[in-house]
């Protein structure tokens, strides 16, 4: 499956949250990553987030695309991060 | 369609962007919309968020989902924006 993850947390935690992701996912811009992972990989990413944020302060979202064949991607502007691959 | 849009702009033209964004999709995180919307719609968003943004300075990016039938949202932390009907 395909994920897309964006996060909006506290600043003291920003560098543990993206250290975290980039294991899992590939970095395409300020506070959002995306890539194709496993069902037992995206449960340990999750695990491993809900250690290091605060769940009352800090949002992380996942949008789960079980296949990406009815997506696609447009990038408007600079192309910061991300591979080709998506689409 | 389905649109899930990411930017990361330059501090002078975030309140630009978001405030275009806004009358189209729904804010849900920092630098974070999604919704659904037209392909007329978003055409023309395209069209106003070319005029504000720096080409070799921002980054605009357009998740765009034919049908969400295959994919899903997940929230980790506190919610911060968007509407219930995503999926």
């Amino acid at each position: 499956m395909f994920v897309i993850l964006v996060y909006d947390v506290g600043e003291k935690r920003v560098g543990k949250v993206l250290k975290i992701c980039r294991k899992y996912l590939t970095w395409v811009q300020n506070s959002v990553l995306e890539g194709e992972i496993t069902e037992a990989a995206y449960k340990r990413l999750k695990i491993e987030l809900k250690r290091v944020i605060e769940e009352n302060e800090d949002s992380v979202i996942f949008y789960i695309l079980r296949t990406t064949k009815y997506s696609e991607r447009e990038t408007m502007g600079v192309k910061k991060g991300g591979e080709e691959i998506f689409l």
